[in-house]
């Protein structure tokens, strides 16, 4: 951490910052400049609340150096970390597909698109129960009898589940879910974090619409510091000036992760784009930036084809596209590592 | 609301979508132009998921003419809302200050500042005792005993309170608390919002960091559809690409709200900025643009005064802004009105 | 163009909309709903200024349905646009290759770069002459001297260049430069848009930092008005609120020009990132969503290799990252196509 | 400037970094952590580039301590700039009121908008002649014809005139202008502000659509280090995600820039909202918190009052707008001193 300091600061309160950073067993080393002075802090400046140091009156500005998460950041870690759902692991070396519809709706609907989605080489299976909508009026998901057409699909194909908690209280009825989801919304819900760490289940942990790559990181600190650390992280677009496309998918999320973290990274185009035509070159797109797996909406329901969400892709798009990301992973897999 | 279709649309699909339309009770009025046909739906909209209908085959496009909040909407409720927060009113023609320290730290300290801030004209007293913290090693507010400090200040000042809930479990010791706040990042944690909509208690709902207008309407919505239509809106700055400031406070907020919603706005020059000496200028510039109030971080402990947030300003910088505070509103009054 | 009236608009004001559109050739169909009128406009509105239209005192929005681009839009142009720059095509079905340096040096430099890209794969040169640079105080490029060296290395290779304009009045010194480049900076300097639109060389343009899909369109759209149709779109970042990132390269832009559009589009890896790690995942994402090209920063100078941008990759990273990409395109080429 | 070391970095090349700084005249202070060492630079740093250092294999990151601007730094220069527009001041602690029409029709139009203006307290005219259009198919201004307009309307009424220019090649059509006007667009287009350094003229320079403050003050430096430092800053709204509004005005510019710089600042509410209601409160709140002055479009010609621009209000609004902001300025003057 380095403080700089403003021009000729009060000596005494200089002497007494001094003097509190040496009882936290903090070394510093002074930079004298001809405008401007700068402590070097060395030592564990993690229990340092930056924000209380710039408060300061003698304080100009504050540079944090290292990073405020520790058990997500590869530095200490070095090591991939491999996510085990049910049998499938992510992060281990191959690429996994998880797939699924928007809502769950039927238990036919639901079943046949898990039985499809297998067969295409999806790995988990995807499906909203409980649903996050923007308006109150809107469908709110089938909530606990969607769970229970999930475990449905799960027993018919063997697929492990994932989908989206969006409140600890829901948590009793996630016992038999393989993956819990916190959505981008709830990425900063640190109550609900909290809980999560204290829970045996895998995370998928979306990155919130404004989220910075650290703020994501330290989301997944909060579970992993309650002893959880089984977290995959999930891009699914930000929030930009640009319209045309629901989100920006921010592309450059992949490489990056994967320096700062060794947690496994899952991209989300549907959610993304918000339009199915944009799904097939994101996911090609992302398993070519060094993705461990994607997330993605598919849906099946001939009779409502109409009325399904647009950035779902229908069954036989994902089939030939799974086909596709496989080539793809296998020509770029040296640019996922490390 | 507007369907635009795509170029020679499938006629079966088109007669499809007119009948199910009709069968919700809705007229259409189709446009047919050289290169676009656009169906102009007429009725209540509000029940239609726009996503559904973009992902046609044969729609290009649809277009929102109507907005999607109904309760909060001022087009339907012409006069404004005026909140009572035990006998101080919100939006009834004077300026609200609200004030009082970021986190709650002892019984001596919040006294302290609420006396403080009520001398200098503050109605309600703000304090956190929740804290919603990024990094899981920070402070997380002294919690259940912050609550019983807060009280302890109520109650020696007569001043109401109000205090962020971060999670709906909660609720029960908030049974002295006059005021329930959301926080920008729970903005969209539709759970919490649904049992705030059964509360008898008035809402401060914070704008969320990327939050549209509309968005932050439909949240208050969330909580007006549940039957509590308490709800005070609080604009406290914007994530943007400038970071010279924690966040960019959007002026513009206060007079599109005024005219979209009904609802009482007030404004956070402390958590916008990041930095005190921006305080004042915001909260004067607030003032002048129209707002109904404000919530300002204040902190007096002259003893750790250094390590107190760098939001904060002094009990004397109140003082002296809250007079300048109280000329400008009666100057631009008139702005204030619809 | 769809046009909403407020409620009970004034019916002598809303006469004299109506007869100054039909005047200019529209057609109005008008729907009525019960709070809400609105008015279809059927015919040639390009002329029309969606700004004047919203400032009425009758009129609460308008919006657009069509495009405001004409000779850009793939509506009107369903064939791809294929640019020839020397005898290189763009968008042509194959992967087109852009390397070189970010500044010219010196004429060793240029002339080792352009070889050893060439060599890797590369069909053309760039190369920066004159450099646009936020600092005054900064290397401000070797101006006309630049472009007489990267004149030698075309001689030398054989490879067309590509190099930037800065301002009108350089466009003599660029008359054996193949292909003109206006920076993301220039890409709403619409005199030197109009003066490019009269010359007889194709045009790469660089979209904004903060540009729309629709704004680089119509800057597009200014040249090709003035004759000049040979234009190469390129997206290199946007700027959003992440910093890690220079910008936030946005993937989405390839898939959805290419659906606006029948101009090719080129991606610029090395200024989206800002840091030379990130071009080999960059660039494979860009090829596997469907780019038509790549500009890729490459510097070879060992003596001051600590000296060069934080962009550049080495030679022998481009030319496995060229073998690589071949591949990739092979794979995704069904993608590229509309 | 502060810069960070990977972990174990190569000696020899750590040591050639050394020397070239210190031949460069700076000496380095190194701070070893267990993790991390870094280097404190002390000495004149404007020269180094910091990207270059950011590249080297060596460096994990650079952080530059000192601003980049020295000309339009405060710190060097404490006391505020006035800079003089014909016999007009801005920045002298009087509030400077600068209106007109937002393009130029009829002599009569100007003319007319010129005395209303002054009447109300305006003490510059703006009109624009030459206007940046993203469409090439719209109205581009009547440039040199709308100049000589201008001309007419400063004869007439005594008031100085502010028009923007587009390219540098227009400036011998400047000559009776009286502050030279840079748009968003053309923040950074470095050759014209080369060239307007060179101009004994005042400029009105507007903030980008995403610049930030620093590069705002970047171009400023640009001029000034030409040799004319005759600068008002104008902050005329940025792009962000919230589109209700067509930009969103950062009214944290005002004080932020009022401390990083003595250059007087300037609002511009009528394109910031893009909606003319928004502009009487826009504009008190920009008084209210600090501006030396405002931009203002003013239309009055009722026969064509329904197709001017949404962003212009009418002439007695200007007027009652003008006495309400003399109010708010004199009430807030403290706040605008730095």
């Amino acid at each position: 951490m380095v403080v700089i300091l403003k021009e000729n600061p009060n000596q005494a309160q200089l002497d007494s910052l001094i003097s509190w950073l040496q009882d936290k067993g903090i070394a510093i080393h002074e930079t004298v400049g001809v405008h401007q002075t700068i402590l070097g802090l060395v030592g564990d400046t993690s229990s340092i609340d930056i924000d209380l140091l710039t408060a300061l009156d003698i304080v100009e500005d504050v540079r944090r150096i290292q990073e405020p998460y520790k058990k997500a950041n590869r530095k200490f870690h070095p090591d991939n970390t491999v996510v085990k759902v049910g049998d499938v692991e992510i992060g281990g070396g191959e690429l996994t597909l998880i797939a699924g519809p928007c809502s769950i709706e039927t238990e036919e609907q639901i079943c046949s698109i898990a039985k499809s989605v297998r067969k295409s080489g999806a790995k988990i299976l995807r499906g909203g129960a409980f649903k996050p909508r923007t308006s109150p009026y809107s469908f709110q998901g089938l909530r606990d009898e969607g769970l229970r057409l999930m475990e449905i699909a799960k027993e018919e194909t063997g697929l492990p589940i994932v989908t989206e908690i969006m409140d600890a209280s829901q948590l009793p009825l996630f016992e038999n879910v393989d993956m819990i989801q916190v959505g981008a919304r709830n990425m900063q819900n640190f109550e609900l974090l909290k809980v999560l760490g204290k829970v045996d289940k895998p995370i998928l942990l979306k990155r919130g619409l404004s989220a910075t790559y650290e703020e994501l990181l330290m989301s997944a600190e909060y579970i992993m510091s309650g002893g959880n650390e089984n977290i995959v992280l999930c891009e699914r677009g930000i929030r930009t000036f640009e319209t045309y496309t629901r989100n920006t998918l921010d592309i450059s999320a992949i490489p990056v992760l994967k320096k700062l973290t060794h947690l496994p990274i899952v991209i989300d185009p549907s959610h993304s784009a918000g339009k199915s035509a944009l799904v097939p070159p994101l996911s090609c797109a992302a398993v070519a930036a060094g993705a461990d797996g994607l997330i993605i909406e598919v849906h099946n329901d001939p009779a409502h084809a109409w009325c399904d969400g647009p950035q779902s892709i229908k069954p036989e798009v994902f089939d030939s596209l799974s086909k596709k990301l496989t080539v793809i992973f296998d020509t770029c897999k040296s640019e996922a590592v490390k």
